[in-house]
């Protein structure tokens, strides 16, 4: 594909995707974010900054090289750009980066706590925990180094920012959004089941067997979710 | 009616009956499914694995035997085809198998609690407690037989599968649907009494008093929300 | 107005108002009823029983007399039509009920806990607390006694009936139905509250005369909320 | 833009910007409401009294005087308006206010708690802790001297009065309605937060820095979001 084609389908693919972060309710004002890198290109493509999810649209998705340098848009890109770049130079395989605070993963990323593996869901999708990174202020790459540093070698494509919120990782856009409304899924599970006693425990193989398989045998072929 | 009609009849519903599933807010992504055993067949439709709400069309759901086997359709049936298709085998008295993760229900199955009887609204519907099912690995028969060593003889059309969800039956897929619905409103109810402080008891002929009416007076005629 | 554009009116009234209770998410599947006095007669208009709230229309609702008894209607009428048509004899000052099973008030119910007043909201609309009304069973009068028994010269407009639910009167279908969206929204807020810590205390005499001033100012001239 | 058009404009803005506060579910029936005030001139464009969301249009708007006093409009202006007019009137840099009984920050003014600052998006929002004002009646000066004790000299644009609401200020009605929108989301946060356990604290520092950063940053040149 064309450089031009595979952008112009990606400002589509990413202004649609937000529709879901809004859907499942991740997200308030405009506080969260979609980004796809364009595969083969040293590129990536962002929501800009402060703009309603109303109002996005594939001509006002901006193209920002991977330092986070705007190279088409005419808007400012998200304030949240400099750790989508950072993931993408850091992880050859991530194809697709999302930012929410989706208010019950942030609640435990707030405590600093680990959401703890007591569901087949989560053992699905995060293959056991999902964890914590450090507390990082946004603006330089304290933040992406933050995410790069947790899930590198994690199968959990999700990282609950001490603090702040949640940074999720896929193979494209579409898986990152994915663990992202599932991170929110799992969490607000995770929460109520503590909230009035204490998880049945799982055991570690059985978290391995259901990832092992949902990896493998999950959805159609061709379309598994394994984020890398 | 012939098999033809039979199986576009129920092609049509199962794919409608998962935009209840969505509007009640039972699932996230493509965490849950519906199927219905095709009268008098040993066969059953089931939506298939990993395509989201949005795309589910009549045409493509899939037809199985009752043992997981697909006889029609292009796309690999839903990952918990095992599951329901062993119900089907061993509960005649089944027509339709609804499988969720909702929320407040997983909680239970999470502490591995079954939910106990405090409202009118449970007991009409569940006759009473809401029962754990045993901890299963998804591949084989061994969730099925979960299902129905925990439902045979039970009252409730809902089993609470531990560290998992929520799968339900009913005499169609209408009625397991709307056990799944009730399941999860009655779930939500019943923890948020909980968090604040204990249940007012309710006498069990209070319970055999509503859940009887409710199978033979609620509803109109030939409409009756029996299960079996 | 004749009789006919009377009842005519108040069928399309009390079908519409029920999207309301779905609106705010007050009923699950079809649990949940509202119904309406006609004015100067000893009939009442009333959805009917166990039928999806999306397929309520005009001409499906149901006219029953003051006992009960269906009068114009090929339905049967809601089941809890007997509850509803002993407030209306009893209280004549009343034009509307409604009954849901919503989360947070059904919470409160089932621990047979008033809600005490700690918000000007909940001064505003009921005048102090949300009382707790008998455990009775459906079927016969003992509902619309409780009912009666509890909010007879009580501010509040709504009761929760122990282990059950809510009712809320008005002195039309809609003012019953903006009771019950506030009982549910102060109900809410006051699980949230006590869930942390301990409410601030509110003084008499300002509850009193928030509640005296929303019956008289509140509003346009002609539409104040007062229920009786 | 001559007074005709400016208030034109405002009565389009104003009765738009309530869908902001449904969509949100940050209100029940008609208990919110936000207001504009006319650029120099002595002037505030606000919701009328007990009108449902879904009737709202630029025509039924009510122009008022800073008194308090309608200068256009046939109904009755919304019962906050003496809250809304005391503000302009105290805080001249103060272009839109807005009033809710958003269920997570009321139940925060319930227990007449600040809501402390663990989150990067508080920082961002609000500067640190969203403070409690007084209790104060509705009818007269009462409720706008709360608000502006309690704001003049904060950085937070939104303030929990004591068993009441939520009142947020703005630049303009737009801001102040992000302001209502982020504070129920921060207020529930911390609620999930708090629920569980305890919040890892926020150095003051980092909370400085990402404040300032994000009144000076974030959005697109010319619309960011700083409250005065």
């Amino acid at each position: 594909m064309s450089l031009d084609l595979e952008v112009t389908r990606l400002r589509e693919t990413v202004a649609g995707l937000h529709a879901e972060l809004v859907r499942y309710q991740l997200v308030a004002w405009t506080a969260g974010n979609v980004s796809a890198r364009v595969p083969g290109r040293d590129l990536m493509v962002i929501k800009p900054s402060g703009v309603s999810y109303d109002d996005l649209r594939p001509e006002n998705m901006i193209v920002c090289d991977l330092d986070g340098v705007v190279v088409d848009g005419d808007l400012s890109p998200s304030s949240d750009t400099a750790a989508h770049a950072y993931v993408y130079r850091a992880m050859p395989e991530v194809g697709g980066v999302v930012h929410t605070h989706s208010g019950y993963a942030t609640a435990w990323a707030a405590r600093g706590e680990p959401i703890p593996c007591h569901l087949t869901a989560q053992a699905d999708e995060f293959g056991g925990e999902i964890p914590v990174g450090p507390f990082a202020l946004i603006g330089g790459d304290d933040i992406g180094k933050g995410i790069v540093a947790t899930l590198s070698g994690h199968r959990s494509p999700a990282v609950l920012m001490r603090n702040h919120g949640v940074f999720t990782i896929g193979r494209d856009a579409r898986a990152a959004v994915k663990a992202a409304v599932m991170c929110e899924d799992v969490a607000r599970t995770a929460h109520l089941t503590r909230a009035l006693g204490t998880p049945a425990p799982m055991a570690r193989a059985d978290i391995d067997s259901l990832y092992d398989r949902y990896q493998t045998v999950y959805g159609q072929p061709g379309t598994r979710s394994t984020a890398r």
